[in-house]
């Protein structure tokens, strides 16, 4: 592991170096938010910077790519003189970009996930960390004092800020800390406009996402005495609404704010004979083990399977090992 | 207007005190939230004090009041010594309430609403505080320094972030300051459960408004070329969901919130015919204007009126209107 120092010094030693940043596939606004805010300051500091991706970016994000972000293809790329695995720890995570990335002269890792390990050149992993957002934010500040410049701005506030805001959902979330606040609390003081952020990425919802969310409310059933609900979002309902399944999205946490459930299970029939389900526990029941039984896996309060069956089956199968796990949590 | 530091002085004058606090009718999480942490607070100090309500608390935030709400006709209640109007500026917010408020022998006044005027014996009157609970977590500094005594704990941290957490959206409204971060940040390092209470608030709905906002979604239309949405709740749909119309806030919301949508307009049938409008703006349109042409208000972004009509009517009646504002702003 290294210190954020030590980073800092390494990005500032030559001019005009490549430097190529390359945050995980489906990136999220903890992704983006970081990659955008250490682009641009990059680029401040006269470096060739880029965000390399590989597959589109959510519509409600889009506003963070500032032109930031190029695709493998374009001669941009060339060689890298640093490459930075952002907000993940493997090259897993971007498998058509890893060639890229292994062309690197230096590789770096910037990441808040608690299982990374420390395998690149250079590392800086801290589990403590609501979002990726948060380390960066400390990096440019090493960065400024290293160089002696003012680099912070509103606009890298704002892709901070969205780093922060969509990773601790918003403050709501345990992982949120002191720092997260005071961090927000600074980039406010800088002029970033957080509400703005917030209008962006919360009132851009698709309406095929909203129709979708709706119906599967209506197909919605309670059982062990209102302490779950369960849900399905078939491929009629998805043509119905004119929607894609990554829509459904957000379903399983609608079901689990209903008062008195501890546990919501969304079932998603991806094919005749393939059914993806996702669970969301509240405040005490364990998805991951009733995930693990199926073969899935995932978190204690989210978690996931894939059953190889009709839905109305997975429904039946799937209502039953949670009245089960809420029986014995009872006992 | 006086300052914190005069009213903290006046509270802690005399022992055994009674003082009542004076929140106002269909109370919210910043009205109820920062007159919990005060009474906790008076308490401590050795206070008689309590909040005297006149209607029945929201679930979701009911876990704020620890025993300290008591109705008019309890004898706790008794002549008070000093009475504080919280979270508004005049007794007309607590009608039921007014009598017991005006045999104090002093009261005063704790709000941020900017339209208040400082009309009592001592008043502290912020427009720029984001939520009361803002202006309560200064009061108790003001306490603090006065009395020489730590007053803050967990459960005051919890009453204060739910004020706060409320009032802003989760720090997502343009009324979020930095200040409100900071406060957060300094309750997390005292050990406020701030996830906890984020849980208790918004996990916690009941299963008829969820219902009722699918099925309101299911009849919403798109017009002005997908730049307004409008729904309509009828008494049916209220029948149907075993819902209360108080449960449909929150919808107009729901579809301001998809893509490219500005305006959103909820029709609530109250009557046969009498049919309520909230109308919700995203970043541009004047919707207090609309609702002015029909005799109602609010604020920009969001207003309402009355219209004496059958639902069918109304919705004609409002989407025309909405169209020609919308029209005027593209002008």
């Amino acid at each position: 592991m290294n210190t954020l120092k030590e980073i800092a010094k390494m990005l500032l030693k030559a001019q005009n170096e490549k430097i190529l940043l390359f945050p995980h596939v489906n990136m999220d606004g903890d992704a983006l938010g970081s990659s955008a805010a250490l682009c641009s300051v990059l680029q401040k500091l006269g470096k060739t910077a880029y965000i390399l991706t590989e597959d589109d970016t959510a519509y409600n994000i889009e506003f963070l790519d500032r032109g930031y972000c190029v695709r493998v293809d374009e001669t941009t790329v060339g060689t890298p003189d640093v490459c930075i695995c952002m907000d993940c720890g493997s090259t897993d995570r971007f498998a058509a970009r890893a060639e890229v990335f292994e062309n690197g002269a230096v590789s770096v890792c910037i990441d808040h996930h608690i299982t990374s390990k420390p395998i690149f050149d250079m590392n800086y992993i801290d589990g403590s960390a609501a979002a990726t957002g948060e380390i960066v934010y400390d990096l440019i500040k090493e960065l400024e004092n290293a160089s002696g410049r003012t680099l912070f701005d509103a606009e890298i506030g704002e892709a901070i800020f969205a780093a922060i805001a969509t990773d601790t959902g918003n403050f709501q979330y345990s992982n949120t800390t002191e720092k997260s606040h005071l961090i927000a609390a600074a980039l406010l003081k800088i002029g970033t406009d957080e509400s703005g952020v917030c209008v962006k990425i919360y009132q851009n919802a698709k309406l095929s996402r909203i129709k979708l969310n709706a119906a599967a409310v209506d197909n919605m059933k309670l059982f062990a005495d209102g302490r779950a609900a369960i849900a399905t979002v078939t491929q009629d309902m998805i043509d119905a609404c004119d929607a894609e399944m990554s829509e459904a999205d957000g379903i399983a946490e609608t079901m689990r704010n209903i008062r008195g459930v501890e546990i919501s299970v969304l079932l998603k029939e991806y094919g005749r004979d393939e059914v993806k389900v996702s669970m969301r526990a509240k405040s005490y029941a364990d998805v991951a083990k009733i995930a693990a039984g199926f073969g899935g896996g995932g978190h204690v309060r989210a978690a996931g399977c894939t059953l190889r069956m009709k839905i109305s089956e997975a429904e039946k199968i799937m209502t039953e090992a949670v009245s089960e796990a809420l029986q014995k949590e009872m006992q």
